[in-house]
């Protein structure tokens, strides 16, 4: 049985202000929450009696259905809500020979989500958001990380800042419309990928602080068309063709 | 000004029934209607004063923001809501040389018209939906094809009688964990990508009939994870690769 104050305490975690201040994020459904439990230290975990996942005894309480949907953020709640603690900040370090990604300004949950996903399925362990990026532990970004959101660490900086500290052997690519074609260039698995926001692409401040221009070309090359590529479909394609060359 | 029941006839197309009672449907903002208007009948535009795209004087109206909202299905309505005819509907047929995508299931709206976009993109002009896909004229579909829905046609049919009838030159491809690695396969751009559901992929009514299964590799190859990709996302890689090939 959830108390009122209980239910209103989850509830608030849907607001960035109120996670920033507790320091505490939801999320859902058996698979994210199992996944969740192997990185994320759980402070409180609400399941209905079908859960058939972890639930450590000191933390967990059985709710009924109709409980756990006014937790939740889904439109239908799937068994189980669970409140994690966010990790310390830390700041955010490029490794010679590691590729990471770069999110300048990225403003949907879903992208982010997604991306993070495709970086863990490419081997990127390490995602670096600008301040103006959407919050990670957001329930919507979380949701649709499917439970990568457990093994690539997402950092937020200030990110010509951050990049302008790189040191000078790390390539920094950006892509443009007037770059080198990404299918026929010299690709190294090393240096950082940056992506911009869903209608204005990459800021100025970072642009110039790229090494590197990318075309991701479209078919038949050079066809005019009037649309460019939703952000996570080219981070995906691009990381793909990174990859693809070192195998 | 606008009457109550011309807004609630805009809005009433929200509904999939709806939309099929009247084969009408909805687009917002001026780029997308303005793409749009190249392939589709309009019926109706609704706009505000700071709307400066096409404006088809017997089927226009000015209308105020309060009022675009009141027709909006975003959260903040932009300049303009149009009510657009629905082609008639026809088979889809496969031509020797073209590469064509099919849908089995595909449930997200967002997913559906990230799909179409990158259809565009890469140059594919056709993509068929199995029956139980999500409508592609339902609004958040239409708005992610971002204008794309202008040049892509989709068509629903019944998947595993039309890929049944397909020519047996026709490769039909799906993923497969246990298919052949992508990224050194021979590959011509020729013949059906099958992709499927979120959370179940491709039926198995259809995966019978696939004459090609493909591997799209994480990496490092092999490693364990727990996770797929994004189903829009494998799309793209895939579909890439695919074009990459015959560049």
């Amino acid at each position: 049985m959830l108390s009122k104050n209980q239910i209103k305490f989850v509830r608030s975690l849907s607001l960035k202000k109120n996670r920033q201040a507790t320091r505490l994020f939801t999320a859902e459904g058996a698979k994210t929450v199992t996944d969740l439990l192997q990185t994320f230290r759980l402070r409180q975990l609400y399941h209905t009696a079908s859960y058939a996942g972890p639930r450590p005894q000191d933390v967990s309480v059985m709710v009924s259905d109709d409980e756990l949907q006014r937790i939740s953020t889904l439109e239908t709640a799937h068994e189980v809500v669970a409140v994690f603690e966010m990790p310390e900040e830390v700041e955010p370090v490029w490794h010679k020979g590691e590729l990471v990604l770069a999110l300048d300004g990225l403003q949907d949950a879903g992208n982010l989500g997604t991306i993070i996903r495709l970086a863990d399925w490419f081997g990127i362990s390490q995602v670096v958001c600008s301040q103006g990026t959407v919050d990670v532990y957001n329930a919507k970004v979380v949701q649709s990380t499917m439970g990568a959101l457990a093994r690539v660490r997402v950092a937020y900086a200030a990110l010509p800042e951050w990049l302008h500290r790189l040191p000078k052997e790390c390539p920094v690519y950006v892509t443009d419309l007037k770059g080198d074609d990404l299918y026929v260039q010299e690709l190294r698995p090393d240096g950082v990928l940056v992506f911009g926001n869903e209608g204005n692409g990459v800021s100025d401040a970072v642009r110039q602080l790229a090494t590197r221009r990318l075309l991701l070309p479209n078919y038949p090359q050079g066809r005019p068309t009037s649309e460019s590529l939703n952000v996570a479909v080219a981070t995906a394609v691009i990381v793909s063709e990174f990859r693809r060359r070192v195998r």
